[in-house]
């Protein structure tokens, strides 16, 4: 019998083209109406449809991802099921996020946003008022500030994945100063310290990136204590999962005039309309797009296809976040 | 006799210690009352500041300047006068603008920004919208577009000088594909096209980079007829002097919805309240802030400091604009 491919309806159909022949291709909607049976399901590249989808699956042995995250499917799959991620799909558009964000804030891109949609050149002025705001740096400047410098930062990279690496190759062409943080320390084929050394770390840093699994480990890693030990000034990005920082205590730390923040998740998510976190001062929040690229698609049905030929040829499969038993 | 160096009223006073003994330092308010003596003058870095100051000196035989442009200077100083630059000094500050501009569009932080100023999470659909309007491609992405890459993108490079090559040195972390372009042709150590050749490599690019001085040869160099030849949907960087673009051909551009821009150089400079430009769709504006960063002051009085000691020790000077005669 056919092995039986359950793939997302919206799918473009050049992408079916990527499947290796001798499968059977079925398009599963995001509302289905009755019971579909498939060998390999592919869930549409967003949690909310895939839990609706879900319920409507027979037969799934193999639950093959579009994205990184599948912290939502877990508690819904049997241990009989395999399930496996599209690590390397997000690795680009998100490292590429990453740092557009630290440098759109480093370059006050809020603020000459602002500026713009008021037809305002002088208000420049205020990108000096603000740097000597949160750098508590009164020193007259000649000529005044208007941007600040990647150049040189000192970075705390917290996680070492191949998001965290591909990042770690983009800032390196900037000349910044890196040090790496993961889950365990390791020192081959570089320094990477252990999360346990996070604290001790964080005062350093003028930068601290996120970007790294949300498990019960990383909830709230960066609470009230942490946002403290951060430097005046110091930049906090979240590319990771909102709820690895108590959004609380970061709120709290942005309205003191503390640090700064970009971010592209939230705790809640999606961040609802009035939450205090839309107001606070020296943040850049973007609303989790750091996936949705053009590429994505192409690149991630591709690391999908990949697998069923895998499973085919009885080869084992790549990936693995969780083994059906 | 003591050489004598005039510097800039408001310089931070730790970095006069950058100058070598055996000089006598003499302050030049930003608006002289009496005629200032100096053998060598360092007027401050704002054109407006060195025009207003010029009159009132005396005896300069050489001029270094705190910025890389000195167009501003020439019909000012007479024959005899030498005049020197800070090359460098803006290297690292402006290609760093330059690759946050670029991020900025493809990452739609313009868009962001709006949508976080709004507290609206869900207007990020907006921005597939966008995308399929500027690139004319209607096709249903699936999920939907919310941000774009860098990566593999196609890049003109217009101007190979040293902020040209730190731009370069940026952008290839990002795996771009790049082509360079220069007042004149050469193929050592790397191959850069002659700016003659500029209207046949436009059609190919999905990024357009001005990085190239302000002459009469590179006046209004992109008309027109050159924003008629690049691609529909290609983003246009201008990190050099505004009246390198021509202004009104830009906004029909940008207004006909052809092409998108990112500049910090406008023509004129400051761009005037009401002008067009401030409400052209898929601009990303910022008022002049490439350079001014907080390691401008320190690094460009250190480049001037060592020109000063090469006077004293009577070596040739570096970075000539002009030679005195």
């Amino acid at each position: 019998m056919m092995l039986r491919v359950g793939y997302p309806k919206g799918l473009a159909p050049d992408l079916l083209g990527l499947f290796p022949a001798g499968v059977e291709l079925v398009e599963v909607p995001s509302k289905p109406e009755s019971p579909i049976a498939v060998d390999l399901w592919i869930p549409a590249p967003a949690p909310v449809l895939g839990q609706r989808t879900w319920p409507w699956m027979r037969g799934v042995k193999t639950v093959v991802t579009l994205m990184a995250g599948t912290e939502w499917l877990m508690p819904l799959v049997g241990p009989e099921v395999t399930v496996c991620n599209a690590a390397g799909a997000h690795n680009i558009s998100t490292a590429e996020w990453t740092v557009t964000a630290v440098l759109g804030v480093l370059k006050y891109l809020p603020l000459y946003r602002d500026l713009q949609v008021a037809g305002n050149w002088k208000g420049r002025s205020e990108a000096s008022r603000q740097y000597a705001a949160i750098h508590r740096d009164e020193r007259l400047q000649f000529p005044p500030v208007l941007q600040e410098e990647l150049h040189g930062k000192r970075v705390l990279l917290v996680g070492h994945g191949e998001i965290g690496k591909t990042i770690e190759g983009l800032l390196t062409a900037f000349g910044v100063e890196l040090t790496r943080v993961a889950r365990t320390a390791r020192t081959e084929p570089v320094v990477v310290h252990a999360v346990s050394e996070l604290d001790a770390l964080l005062p350093e840093a003028e930068i601290v990136i996120l970007i790294l699994p949300h498990t019960p480990e990383s909830d709230k890693l960066i609470g009230a204590k942490q946002l403290g030990l951060m430097r005046q000034g110091a930049l906090l990005v979240n590319a990771a999962r909102g709820a690895i920082v108590d959004t609380d205590a970061l709120v709290e730390a942005l309205n003191a005039g503390r640090i700064r923040a970009a971010v592209d998740v939230t705790d809640p998510e999606p961040l609802p309309e009035g939450h205090p976190l839309w107001k606070c001062p020296n943040l850049l929040l973007t609303p989790h797009v750091a996936g949705s690229t053009p590429e994505f698609s192409p690149r991630s049905v591709k690391i999908a296809a990949e697998q069923v030929g895998r499973l085919l040829r009885g080869e084992k499969l790549v990936n693995v976040v969780k083994a059906g038993v």
